[in-house]
């Protein structure tokens, strides 16, 4: 069904095309927003005298039964869009009346509106979820803040470092996450509708009152931007899969450190899944497909970017590629979050494991830095002591089971007697800055990190 | 419903957890490829002497079984993936005998197995519509093949073709997306199964006998290459957005040329839209969504490549990504092309427009031929011709509202008498070459297209 | 040259592999900031007792010189990267006392560092642009504040607006272009030096006084988020991604509005181009190259986005891969900004062209209007209208060629003599709310645009 | 310097807007292909009688001047791209004659010609690499033909399987790979030359000629196609993005076989890095950076898939956007196949490390075999060794730790005395069938490969 049948006549119509054309598939997900919108537009109707008291009262009650109808699982498959369906079953309740709600209204405007009721309605469940993420690192950061591991740059252990350090790096990534939320938030807080369907309204509605009925902060400054645009889409896309990203690089290590060469962690039964033929497998399932996740929303946002690129103003019938990412886009996000927020809750970090893995050469870096602390430049004392690691390599033997006179063959300025260098808890320690894997400054972090939350 | 659940005998598990793992909500599209690689599988196993002749019959009936139950609504939500569901009603249907049929077999190769014969399947539909596309080209060409128009460059009017000529250029990026679908299939076209879960089977199946049955024409090379690849995926989503985008490129053709401004084609009532709030609005919306589409399978191939990137050897879950990108892929551009090919016939060009649209000024190739005819070094008159139309433009005057005096102020070159400079039709008859718009060469250009359909 | 030649004495090196290995071809861009950073380093070094005042003057005098060189261009070609070579030159410069620059510093934090501080260094160029184009795009509005030109939804003319509303609508398109470069620059502005290579530095650092002194305004969290990460080079392509995005909707709409069958713009010779053949064209290169740049900060953004999927933590040498993305995306956008700028000023409207260009049918919704103003119901009067249109369409007449007879047989509501309903200047009065096209409206508009160029 | 200075008299240029809108410094590379179709040009306009055979030599020689004159570093930055820069030079050389080569010949044919002479001239140093790839390949497999291995799915132990045949698994990735390359390079082996500016070319040139010449099979078939399309610049770029993917794949596994974890491959000091700060670091990093090259190809043909959506018929300037993707993807894409190529001659496996890497549990495949092989149906041996893994799992003994009896407490079917169920080289002489990973079916598999080779 469409509003606008008068205009041709005798169209014949073929069902694939219509199925191709219509959106109510991709967008009756916005009813209770498309509703929600249309109350506060008829209140604007009723103060711009174009509605009587009555006939808002009646759009009203008809609205709310339209609503209730569509939860009760009304059709509305035969409609072009769910604004057509709104629309129509409206006029269909109440009569006459509802045919004066579309007064100086175009569905340019409603989608538009609706879309972001819809994105600031969706957003406190991603933040929870975020939080809720946040939560759970900081339970797991001090549950084991004394479990020493290796840190890996290139895959290569690197340097010593407090596992509860290591899992806070993502609290912070978390955290960048919910400030690209917000940011994309506050950018779309401007009211679309009153712009009519690309000029501006010829009812005299006022648009101040209706952004405050919805809760948007401003109202769009340009009728003809308004309706061409969907950069808050994106916007919220690009978002969404810069999160997935960061998150699926933790995914990737859980799945590295519950590998039996790591070890590190165990992940429980309950996010593992076996074979359907190797019955001794124990897969990280979960993580897996969470590291796989970042590709929905980029390529949902590839999706909308290529659809966008090169229109012309205003709108456009290819603005209706935005449904399926801004829905899916979400739906999908969130399920990824909500399952990584259960899953930090089901892997077991051991600390045992982690310390038996740390390789000797680790500690190279506090060698050099056994020497500048004694004196030595600091290039000069980095060469030395890849020469020695490199001597230690040739002779087949670990960095730690060189004797104090092999050391001091290369430099006097290694101690005669045995020293607390290959220890990783003195390892840790000897860090001094602000941000470092310092067990104070992990602690100074935490305290940070949960401010952080309790200020969300 | 796991076949692994002996495994993990007190997994508990979360529905969250359970919902995000499953895959049977996108890969129950496969399930009579699952049934049609089961039977040829179970024989193969017969062949092998793991099962009976009895054994054999009574896994056919029943997978015959559990093709029914599922096409007559069977619930499969409950399972984890296609392959289990199958291989669980199968043993619900015949019992003992059931278990055996996964005998040496695994998902790993199964899932490969039946993408490939899914897209084996799937692939004469595709090239199905793309012939009937190119048969509506023809159609158009054929129906209007004295119609000549500007043909554009840079959106600027560049010289006379034929509207035949024109729409032909089309046809041909449609011969070589099917040429894309084609190397894809050849590509993809060796079995995956027998490879087991990575290493190969245990039992001594004979591949090339279920190639044979299922229609592929190699088998596989590498058991561990086999289960990791999902390239064939890859490839078919490249070949159906590059067809999407080049077919988009007329959908903006087709746009342009409804507007009122230029108005060379009509697009049927049946076809178009119009407004909710302006009434007189007749709206391309099928072109604009069809412009809009090639960011589909776009988006869906960077989905895969994205989650295919980095991942080690061989199946990881991360490959599950490949399910909606498969089905929804295919599904998608299909319906595009459909309408696509039904929209051809419900544009109807207005050769009268096309005419009078042509400016003079696009005859300025022409004036060019006609001195370099006489002599003149090519670049030479060129520049004289730019001078030529500069003049035009600056007297605010046509280029064909020159005198012939005026012209031979600038080259005695030009005759004295009128000539045919200005006529369309002589102009597309100027153009000699093979591929040219002249009217031969363009009949000789559909006669070549027509054998490149019936060859198809 | 690299810095760590001693950890493995006997490598045998092959052009290929240092050749690909090396990134000074691709980050010598940062060397500036490199030695901003270096300073600053020196300098906490000092308070932090590792290096004497000497040896602080030393060090300082040594960069300057290290910088000079490079900017009298000294070969860096043998370096493996930016960081290596400005410590070997320094150690050429002043011996023994540039060895203990790098003290508890790694390249893993120095590079974060540079960029960071090469993005705030860049940042206000970009602003620079965006605000002359603002500027420019107000003087177009205000130039041409009494023309009317059709508005378009779905390239059909749907209704008069101002071409000052037209154009401003681009205005607010690039504020938030504006907001989302503010929005990563702020998330961006916490310190990354003293974070060490991945678990902090041995040396005490004061990393809040580092931060003062380059100009961060806090220092980051956590060591392993800070080498780790690169979302603030993702944040800033996709910001520009989206920039150019929409700058490039009107480069289409001035491409189309420059083609003969539009004529509403003219673009001067000095952005247009003719052809090597066809002396008579007049190309608008320019905007079809701004139409297609879009895609160039995506597919960094991509690229980036890539390289980093499914990487393990920390730092790994995948994210090289940064630095063409950082640097050409910022350079490319730069000149697609600047040369936008420049043809603003260079295209010229034409009012004639824009008030004959409008079709009668754009002013269906003003005769609803005018219906709805007189008490029929909105969607009555829309479909009435909607029978009108179609019955001109029918007869081959023009809306505005209904005599005020044959409007009244269709609705009495139909005045009996003429109405201002098909006066362009008239209907763009009607439009009533803020933000719409009525030239009030505008005004205001135009105000408040005006206010944010000189806020900002 | 433009060929069309004299359409535009007085043309006053801004030196961005000139420098935005030249090609000269991105497709300088095709000068070399940009002579060679000339001379081929020049002789059909020979054969066509618009040169005699003095022209005809003139501008032979001329152009071999013009090509010593570019190769011995002529400045060609002052002209607009470099088919302009060739034909100016060219008419500089000789004077008069020069200005007939470009009769009837224009820049949007000329382009794509280079660009098809140039793809066809790197096509054969790609699949050099290839070649030279998968001999190494072959060689690294034949030289371990005894190691074995844990072969991974979910980067968990699966089953036993030879080096030999996981190496080879790449092979086929990059077999197919050079099918891709292979299916473009067919599809674009139509010649351009000949089609004019958009509607053919006056002169009665003979194409066949002209293709035969330069190596094209056939002619294109329509003349506005043919300077609208760049699909095989897409089809070329997807299939690079596509090999780099698969080959990045191993990378990743060269990573994680590299670290001390694993253990199960060395790299040569050669390809490796160390670090600034931390001594002991040998990085891989020559794996990290191809693992993260796939995103190149892939953002190139992003940028060229956005450049050409929506695009109208026929050339339109943003086609210039194909330039960087053509040049830059096939150069860094045959950089990382060199790199790749050698790297493959500087891994050292450690089938010692390999062998005692192997997880007990990994076998449990071969159990499930051996009571299925004793009768037991399949799923039912698979859920029984299913609970026989978490038994052995939940008493913290390994799987090959059980005794006989213990096997026999759950099943009757297992041996009273040992078997070769946990020995590695009868594991992988369990499996059978082609494609496996038996020792005889790899070396079959190898013997393949090379004749592979062979007939390339």
């Amino acid at each position: 069904m469409k509003v606008w049948d008068r205009r041709f006549p005798s169209r014949d119509s073929n069902p694939d095309i219509e199925a191709f054309n219509q959106s109510i598939d991709v967008d009756s997900f916005l009813y209770a927003d498309e509703i929600t919108a249309s109350l506060a537009y008829a209140e604007a109707l009723h103060r711009a005298s174009i509605l009587d008291s009555a006939e808002l009262k009646a759009l009203e009650s008809g609205l709310s039964a339209v609503k209730r109808r569509i939860e009760a699982g009304e059709d509305l498959s035969g409609y072009e869009d769910i604004h057509t369906a709104v629309e129509l079953l409206l006029i269909e309740e109440i009569g006459e009346a509802g045919k004066k709600l579309h007064t100086g209204r175009s569905r340019n405007e409603q989608v538009v509106t609706d879309e972001k009721l819809y994105l600031k309605r969706r957003a406190p469940e991603i933040r929870d979820q975020l939080l809720g993420i946040q939560t759970n690192i900081i339970r797991l950061a001090e549950r084991h803040h004394d479990a020493v591991m290796p840190g890996y740059t290139h895959l290569q252990q690197g340097q010593c470092v407090l596992f509860a350090h290591y899992i806070m790096a993502l609290f912070w990534q978390v955290e960048r996450g919910k400030s690209r939320l917000n940011d994309a938030l506050n950018r779309l807080d401007t009211l679309p509708l009153g712009v009519g369907a690309l000029g501006g309204s010829t009812v005299a509605l006022d648009r101040r009152y209706i952004a405050e009925r919805l809760g948007f902060s401003r109202v769009s400054e340009n009728s003809m931007d308004t309706v061409a645009d969907r950069g808050f889409i994106l916007d919220l896309l690009f978002a969404l899969a810069h999160l997935l990203l960061d998150i699926g690089r933790f995914a990737e290590d859980f799945i590295l450190f519950s590998s039996q060469e790591f070890g590190y962690l165990s992940i429980d039964d309950s996010i593992a899944t076996s074979s359907s033929l190797m019955p001794q497998k124990k897969n990280p399932d979960i993580f897996e497909l969470i590291r796989a996740s970042a590709g929905r929303p980029f390529a949902y946002a590839s999706q909308l970017f290529i659809a966008l690129k090169g229109l012309p103003m205003t709108y456009n019938k290819d603005l209706q590629e935005d449904k399926v990412p801004l829905f899916r886009g979400i739906e999908e996000s969130v399920e990824v979050l909500k399952v990584f927020r259960h899953a930090l809750t089901r892997i077991q970090p051991n600390p045992e494991r982690m310390r038996t893995g740390l390789n000797p050469a680790v500690f190279a870096t506090d060698l050099v830095d056994h020497l500048t602390e004694r004196g030595m430049p600091f290039r000069e004392a980095h060469g030395l002591v890849g020469e020695i690691v490199a001597y230690a390599e040739n002779e087949g033997r670990l960095l730690d089971g060189l004797s104090p006179d092999e050391l001091r063959s290369f430099s006097a300025f290694f101690e005669e007697k045995g020293s607390d260098i290959f220890d990783p808890d003195a390892s840790v320690k000897r860090k001094k800055t602000e941000g470092s894997t310092h067990p104070i400054q992990v602690k100074k972090q935490i305290e940070k990190a949960k401010r952080c939350i309790q200020n969300a």
